[in-house]
Formats: C-alpha cells, structure tokens, sequence
C-alpha cells in the first residue's frame, strides 16, 4: 500500500505515465494528453501504450503495460467505458497504481452505468489502485507540466492557485480561458468526474500541505462524508484561503446534480454555514469563484473591513457605496488629515469624502495624479484597510493607471489595491486588465464584483484574526 | 410657452441647434458634439457661436445667437459655470428655449455652487428656457444624429433601448461601449446631470410616447417627486418595459449620492417595492440594467415562468438550475412527449431532463444537432415558455450555434431564446457573442446572468398578465 499522501502526489506530480488510447496517427483523444504534457514541459518518462506498437508522437510506444519495464506512477485511460475495468485489472498486474480514468457513461447516465462504475470501484479497491474519475477531464500541473487534460491547452503560467472540481469544465473551458485571457496563474487542477475512488476530501489534504498552492478553490456538487470534508477544510484555513463554489445549493440545483450528491447535497445553507466556520469562503458563481480566487492570490489580508474607494465618476461612488454598504465592508470617513492631503492644491468648492468623486482634482492635476494623491491620503488614513479604485476607461481618461496603482501596492504593501473598470470596450477592457494584472492589481468587470471580491478578502482576514486569538487563549 | 411634450422632444430631435465653446482649432471641448453629429448624420442645421465667427469646422459661426436670425430649438453650452447664467440669459433674449448645460461645479460641489444651481434655476425658470444640466454630458438619438455628448462616439446602431441616467456614464463611457462592443442599438439617451430643470420624470413621459424606444432602462439617484415618477412609470409600463437602476439603495450608497437625491432616496426597499408595483423592473448593477433591457428588446415576452435548459456540461445544468431555484423561473420536468423527441436516437442509457445534460446527444449526433433536437423537443412542451442554451465554449464544441438558436427563435416566435457562455476565451466570447445577438439571440457572460435576465423577462410578463386582467374586469 501506498501513502494516502503520496497517492495524491502521483496524480500531479509522477515521475512516469502510461497513456492508452493515443493512436500512431495522433488523431484520436488519447493524443491530447501526450501533446499538453510536451507543451506544458513535462519532464518524466511518457509510454503510449498501443497494440501495435511502434512509434506515437515521436515516442517509443509498448504493446502492453507489462511490456514497459519500468515504473509506471500512474496511467491515463482514454478508452471505452467498457475496457475500463480490465483495464484497471491490468494496471493493478502490471503495478500500476494510478489510473485517471476519462470514460463517461457510468454514474453520470445511471441504471447500468452506476452499476458499472461500482464493479470498477470494487475492483480497483480490491486490487489497490487509486481512481481518479471515472469521466474525468483530467489533471493538470504547471509545475511538473503534467497535464492529462482531454482538451488542448495552450500554456498556463504557474501561480498559486489550485482548483478541484467535480466538473471537467476547470480542466478544459475554464482552463483554456485562463490560459489565454486572464493574467493570474494556477499550480494544480483536478477535475474528478464521477469520484468514484479520489473525491475532494483527499484531493484537498494535498493541496493543504502542497507548498505551490497558497489559495484552493473548489467546485463541488456534495461528497460521500460531509462532516471529514469540514476537518480537512478547517485544517487548511488558517493557513490559506478555500474558496468554495457548490454546485446544488437549491431544490432546483440537487435535483440537476442527480446522482453525483452525497449526503451533504440538498442543505444548501447548512452547508454553507458550516463551510464559513470553517473558514471557508462562500462563492456564487463560476465569475465569484475566480474573482475571489485571483484577489486572494495577489493582494495581501486587509487588516480591517474599511474600504477607501476613489472614483472619477459619481455614479462609480453612489454604486459603490451601494454595493459596500450591501456587504460586510465600511467606508469610514475621512478625517481630517486625510481630507488635508486630499484635498491639497483642489479648488476651494471641491467636496472630498469617502468615497471620492475625484473629479475636480482631475481638472487641476491631471488623472494619474488625482488618482495617486487621493488613494494616498486614504491609505495613510487608520481604518481605510482596503484601496479600490473605480476607473471609468475612455480613451480621454487614459492614465498609466498599472503605474500609479501598482506603486500605491508597493507602498502599503499591507492594503489590498483593486480595481474595478466601468463602461470599457471590448479591447480596452482586455488591454487595461492585462496591465494592471501585471502589476499584481486584480481587475474586476463591475464596482459590484470588485466590492464582493473585496469583502471576501475581508472576511476571511477577519476569521484568521479570530482563529489565531483563540489559538492564542488556549 | 411651448407644450411640455415637445420640450423635451427638442433635446432630442431639434431641427437646430446652436454650439458654444467650439473653437476654430477644432481642440475644444466644445468641438466634440459638432463631430459627434456629423459622425451620426444629424441633418438639423448646426450653429457654432464664436465670438471672433468665421468658421469652425466648416461652419459658418456667428458671434452671438442673436445673430443668427433663424429659429434655433435648443443651445449646448459648453463654457466655464461663471458664464452659464448670463448665457441662459442670452437664450432666453434671442427665443432659444432649451439649454444644454455641461458645466460641473453646481450642486455637485456643495457650498457656493448649490447656490450657483440656484440662480441658474431662478434665471431659466423665469425667462421660460428649459435646462438639461448642469453637469450632464449631453444627450444622443441615433435616429436624427443629434449626439451633444462631449465623449467623441463611433456610430451607436439605432435600436428600442432609450436611458435616462442621471450620470454622464451612459452618454460616455457606455455609450462607446455599447458602439464597440455591443450588438444591439439604442433610440434616445439623455444624461441629466444635476437636474436643475428637467429631471426623470419628464424624459421618462416623453419616452414613453416615443415611437423608436420600445424598452426604457433608467438610472437614478433619486427624484424631487417621487409619487410622480412613479404616476408616470405606471403610464408607461402598461406598453414598454421599464428597468430602474437606482443609485442610492443603502445607507453608504445614500451617502455618496449626498445633495442630489430626492424625497425616495435612503428607502431603497420602499422604493424598490413601490416601483415593481408600478410594473418597473429592478436591476441591482448596471451589467444588470443592460443585461436586463437588452433582453426585453431581443425577446417575446414569456407566456409563463417555465424555462427549459440544454448544457453540453453537467456543471453547466446544475448552476443553471441553482440560478433557477432563487429565482421565481420555474424548471418544468419533461413530459413523455418531449422526453420521447428529445431521446431519439440516443443511446439507452442516456439521462434526459430539464435541465438537460446533451452530451449523450453530441457524441451521438454531433453539437448542433444534440442542441436542436433537444432544445425543439423542450419547445413543443406546454409550460416550458423560455429556453435557454448554456454553451461551453471551446473549440472542440464549435457548431453553428447562431444557425441553431436562430432557427429556433424562428420557429417558436412566442418564446425567448437565450445563450449562455462558460469558459470563452475574450476573442471567442466576442465572436460568439456578435455571431449570436445578430441572430436576435442575447448572450450572457454567466449563467446567473442569463437566469436573471430570464427572471426579470418573465416577472414583467406575469406583471403585464395581472395588469391586462385586472383592466378586463373594470
């Protein structure tokens, strides 16, 4: 038997792996993972395993797991359904003892299906083979470049987010968005399908004392034990963030998760108040879920629920201040020597306050200065703990906001410092997110996103507070 | 005195129209509206005032309104605060009855320019010229071309959607957007500024009796007679859908809209609940708004709360049926009828409801086919009123989406068609996108988005249903 800590570890991070169903042509779906691995820069050993033989991709190809010779740390299976289990028996002969397994039309189309998936449960148990999947997307790490995913990726950027899911959506769609459209980068996925065998629960153990990953996010439809997922979960968080999106939070939502649920399915708020004393943050939608994810991985805890925004709209102020006051943040007052650093060099008329409509030190000084003198005097200001500028992107407003945002993060290296981009076309959009990703400013699509990534931060900041006095009382 | 209605006509649709603060250099800010209206087609006469005349852009200009000598329906000042009363005094002495204001420094500084705003209001009351302003970034119709927005626009297709806003947002940086990146077209904007004379309500009137806007999408920090607005709201929701953005919904947010909110402002759950009343639609963000009001423009109203799903992803099914469950939609089961068509030819263990899980479908008829069959046999079904297609979008699952969705919209004209988009990439989430809204299909970034806009689609519906009924029995 194999350590359960290793068991994870392989499935990320193996010295060797055994693809089947890649053909010599390199058309079939079995091709895909050999090709990601080469892109992604996987350094282990690759064995396509192919009746024929031969050559695939370049690679020298075996009849046979047993015909390898040398340790295989895990196979992926690209087969039918129907090989599957043979296949998993083979693997157990050959000591194989990490199969992901990609085949669909198990638990996930019932009757025969599930039959079929706990035929394969019990073989792979009885014979000591770890399963991820069945109808698995895949794996994915960007450190190793082992990435099993079916689905063609282009080169993710290695970052401290690691995502487990249910779904394969994380190791495909939403992996190939992150991988051409966003600036924030990942360590590990794993999508897990039908969790036949590996679910959450283990999956998060790993992730827990995996030093590449600083921030998990999860995507679940519920798990075979509720109360060992709320252990772990309380193991990880106070030391990293556990971003939570479940998947079947109402009647509606249990009903389409069908026989994926386990026992925690169907309590939507139960579940969700016991994930928060946990520690855990509580995420609406996929959007939620990434937004709080990239927040948690570039800026730093906020010492306090204040938030400081600063607008060259009013419209950017009023909706703001509707969003923090629909939310656990405060917007507290200037005082006074704030409102004297603000207010420096503005006309005797301008009103100054939290938040600022900066507009009329845009008239006198230009934006990227309004912009910076502002957001300073705010962040020297006790009880302003978080930065959040509010930017209106017309080609008239354009300012080296990466600049002057980015230099606002390096000065208070303790405030979080976002931004939220209002009325932006298509490609300014893109070209101002990418900037000020760059400079570790995570961008948002509407003050109200920005305002519940804020308050998220906030949150969980607030809970490590409180765990680590009562740490301390004990 | 001219008759209220045609008051406000003229802010939108004046056969001329006299430009202050362009200069000959074409540099000005006042330069911006003349090239906005010739971008547009406006083919009302143009006079730039100046006082040293000659010509400006082409133009004959003339040094004062005076010397015009023909009629001109309305002025757009764009000149410092210090000389706007004068120039409303000016107007008012060569019978130009409207006034467009773009100054800032009024009540929107406090203090010394509430009293400014005053007298300006005093002056204009008194000599019967009607302001739009101060503080407003100007107004756009896409049919007459006249766009006095001081934001230089591309061409905004004409389209049912008209805004009310009291920021300069919509007439700016929304504006832009919407003719960048947004498929579907706009009638009237009018950006109210401060308000000092036409507020909300009488736009709102005028909207309401316009032929071209089909769909009124406001927003509003709060009016001087809130009963009012909502008299006229209630004239008008009986025809066209009004959607409310109100600024000012909490505490924080009452706050910063500080001196310009009304009697409403700081009851945001009063007003909420007397403006659904009223048959308005609420929307919690501008995303919303337009999420919101380009729904309503692309689509039938529902005959019921039912909606159909089809996902090529289990995930895709199971949030979309969370959004459903907290919403007030309703995801009927399919009936034998339907689940019969929508079987056919699928494989025998294949699960098949609402939501709908396709995958099946696809690996055995391919994309578009799968979504067709299935989508069609939800249509035929009796209570399932909207349909909506939630589409991951990879390259693996390109098909003809636009050809599919069009078709259906086609063939059952009474019921909405909707998309939403998970995991695109930023250059295919806008290729699908524009490729869908031109087929009349409105895309939603998230599938809580769609289920919102569904939402609102289907309780303005209901609304409508109740109202007509209720006039039967009268």
């Amino acid at each position: 038997m194999i350590r359960p800590g290793s068991d994870i570890e392989g499935f990320f991070n193996p010295e060797s792996v055994a693809v089947v169903g890649a053909s010599r042509s390199g058309t079939k779906l079995g091709n895909v993972p050999i090709a990601n691995m080469r892109r992604f820069g996987y350094g282990g050993r690759v064995y396509p395993i192919h009746q024929g033989a031969g050559e695939i991709m370049g690679l020298r190809a075996y009849p046979s797991m047993s015909a390898v010779r040398e340790k295989i740390d895990v196979a992926v299976a690209v087969i039918p359904r129907e090989r599957i289990v043979g296949f998993v028996d083979e693997c157990a002969s050959s000591n194989v003892r990490r199969v992901i397994v990609t085949a669909a039309g198990f638990a996930d189309s019932g009757g025969d299906g599930a039959r079929l998936q706990e035929e394969l449960r019990q073989t792979a148990a009885g014979r000591g083979v770890r399963l991820v999947g069945p109808n698995s997307v895949g794996t994915i790490s960007t450190e190793s470049g082992f990435v099993t995913s079916l689905l063609t990726l282009d080169r993710i950027k290695p970052g401290g987010i690691s995502i487990v899911a249910q779904t394969g959506l994380f190791a495909a769609g939403y992996a190939r968005w992150l991988g051409s459209s966003q600036q924030f980068g990942l360590a590990r996925v794993a999508c897990l399908g039908n969790k036949a065998d590996v679910e959450e629960v283990e999956v998060l153990e790993y992730l827990g004392s995996d030093p590449l990953t600083r921030v998990v996010a999860m995507y679940t439809e519920g798990v075979r034990d509720g109360r060992r997922l709320l252990e772990v979960v309380r193991t990880i968080t106070p030391e990293k963030p556990v971003v939570v999106l479940k998947g079947g939070r109402t009647e509606e939502g249990v009903a389409a998760a069908g026989s994926h649920t386990g026992s925690m399915a169907g309590s939507g708020s139960i579940y969700a108040g016991a994930m928060a004393q946990a520690g855990a943050t509580w995420a609406g939608s996929v959007n939620e879920l990434f937004d709080i994810a990239k927040t948690f991985e570039y800026c730093p805890l906020p010492a306090g629920p204040g938030v400081g925004v600063v607008s060259v709209t009013g419209a950017g102020c009023v909706l703001a201040a509707d969003a923090c006051g629909g939310s656990s943040l405060r917007m507290p007052g200037l005082k006074e020597a704030a409102l004297r650093l603000a207010r420096a060099g503005l006309p005797e008329w301008a009103v100054m306050g939290n938040p600022a409509d900066i507009w009329p030190a845009v008239e006198t000084k230009g934006m990227a200065a309004a912009y910076d003198s502002v957001a300073r005097a705010m962040a020297e200001q006790e009880g302003i703990d978080t930065l959040m500028a509010v930017v209106t992107v017309v080609p008239e407003a354009e300012f080296d906001a990466a600049g002057v945002l980015g230099g606002l993060k390096e000065d208070y290296p303790g405030k979080p410092v976002m931004a939220c981009l209002m009325g932006a076309s298509d490609p300014d959009e893109r070209r101002w997110r990418v900037s000020l990703e760059e400079a570790g400013i995570p961008v948002f699509g509407s003050v109200e996103r920005g305002v519940r990534a804020a308050s998220a931060l906030a949150g969980y900041a607030e809970w490590r507070r409180k765990h680590e006095k009562c740490l301390k009382r004990v």
